[in-house]
């Protein structure tokens, strides 16, 4: 989403990354788009985006809140390691980190739904926060 | 849920996994109900067996369908390792992979939802698929 | 909705009651639809089997199902009570006693929402089962 | 949740309850858990929590609104009376009056839900708001 | 919905419409209510507000936002020509023109949902914005 | 959504089409994909397919149905006409013509707000079903 936080407000943003690991000839079928589903990335970049603006409805304890903005990556790490990694951002008076998580794991999950005939031994590895900015706790990076 | 799926009837199941590794004093303020937002693992189950049966509004290319069954569990492995296990059923066309994926990775970020006060730096490891019964591709377990 | 169960197939009904009490000139402003919210009845009946389509994520333990009709209706059983009734049906494996219950609920609040601005002590008193049949637990009728 | 009702700024709050009739044994039954369906005030508690949040969306002409807060809490009167209340609490610009009402009712659903195979002739009773804060109609207390 | 922007804040606001084409006699079905489904344009409108409501939801890069006013009309431009026209309003940060170009759409899918029995060839024609005020590209209205 | 309609089962299906007229510019920024946001095509599509699957919730007398397959495909006509077509498919009891009608309309709808920052004016025209097979009323085609 294009973003709409304010100047001059206080922005509240999160970071989160995770990992999927898969096997041989998995990267190999999204690049040549041979899934017969489409364009694999774009479809989890979008199952992630709606997740993250469904989070308080998702998460039982978690506060509904405007998202001003959210995306979601990916990257190849090596040839059997993806990264995803989500970005958040709210002017509201709580904060993001959750609508990450949720960005980031739901895209993940869409990558198994539409790799899992290939593959049903994958793993999502390492869903994390990897910052957060803003808020009373103030900035937190997580440890190398 | 309890379990509807008829009996004679050709039903599908799934296995899935999500290791969640805590830092030190989080397994303590668990079992002590110290979190002050009641009982983390009720709230955590209820969350996931509610995400399953939204896993169709969740995962794009995912076939909505009636579960018969669906339930979360969670176990120590070790002072700072909590194992998520979720279990799914239906009597419809299509496979629950997605429900049982779905259900312990929305359960495990409940609990970071509710732990994140006390450790941002919580990790969700290993979500996995660990076993599918029924279908056409038969019977499959992830590898040990 | 239209009624779409199958001939010769078991199916499974229930009917549910909810009486709104209401103050005096209520029932007038609802009559002559003084409300300044369009009609009052129309909007709660539809609110209601909306959310009857939603049982299963409204109510945790409670499996999605097919329904294959709901209807909800108003009768003034006086000038302060005001009976809500609900009936579903299905072809599923499982009860629509709830699907039945939350449409009472829900066509009830609706109306309290309309009426708060004339009489917020409005009461939803009596929200029960009718009856029931189908299933194994056969046929059921509330004691009178 | 946590209450994150900005300090300085006008709020809304809501207080709303349900009276849950139950036949002799329900209560041991619940007491007891063997009801065979895990902790049943946990599950009504979250049940009535994330209907609240979806208060907008159920309720056809309530304004959805970032909820700050809202809780819902079990009392027995006596042994075949359950009381069942909620708050909330909203910054926003509308009050907060139907997501108690709609958190109370859907708690109170979630344990007819629960306990219905024990006796399905329980009865929600007295459904109604019992305070309101804030906006412009003021302070508001049901009467007695 | 009742408008509850607040006076003094900048306000967004945008109109849409929709043109549905029907063939002959199924004005006078809705007029004299012989659809067998209520009346088609309270129905028709409830949806469309509801929907409104979900933008966020259904519009995978539209913002969530607090709707502060939604509302949709029906008239007949002539015995075939139902016009289907919906306003919104936000104190947001970001434009509504979604939520009225959603809220016609859903309306006129409500119509031909209820009259498809009668006439499948129904077509919905020019879904577009009429005008929009507020926000950085400022007054817009649509070319004669 | 891979089809998983059951061989020898009694199929309905059902084709709708919308047609997006644009302004000049508005095909080469799709082309060139300059709208800074990602595959319009593909972010319609997705937007389409999961739409249609809340077809029962967003249409009040719409039948929930377990979807066998649902796909949105694009074409350009000419230089300013987009065509969209959304192809649906069930076992289930009803027709799938709502669902056909919601992804074509959701996914123009997807389109226009990723276009609107280029071009306010674009009209979706001709929202129509172009055929259903199956069900009581059989086979049917959109006269020419």
């Amino acid at each position: 989403m294009v973003d709409v936080s304010g100047k001059g407000v206080t922005v509240r943003t999160a970071r989160a990354q995770a990992r999927v690991r898969v096997g041989p000839g998995v990267r190999r079928a999204i690049d040549e788009a041979t899934l017969g589903k489409g364009d694999a990335f774009a479809t989890a970049q979008i199952a992630g985006i709606m997740a993250a603006k469904q989070t308080g409805a998702l998460i039982p304890l978690a506060h509904p809140l405007p998202l001003a903005h959210v995306d979601v990556r990916f990257a190849w790490q090596d040839d059997e390691t993806l990264v995803v990694e989500a970005s958040a951002r709210t002017s509201a008076q709580t904060g993001v980190e959750m609508e990450a998580m949720v960005a980031v794991s739901i895209a993940a999950l869409t990558l198994y739904d539409m790799l899992k005939a290939i593959d049903k031994g994958i793993v999502i590895e390492h869903v994390r926060l990897l910052e957060k900015t803003g808020g009373k706790s103030g900035h937190w990076i997580a440890p190398a």
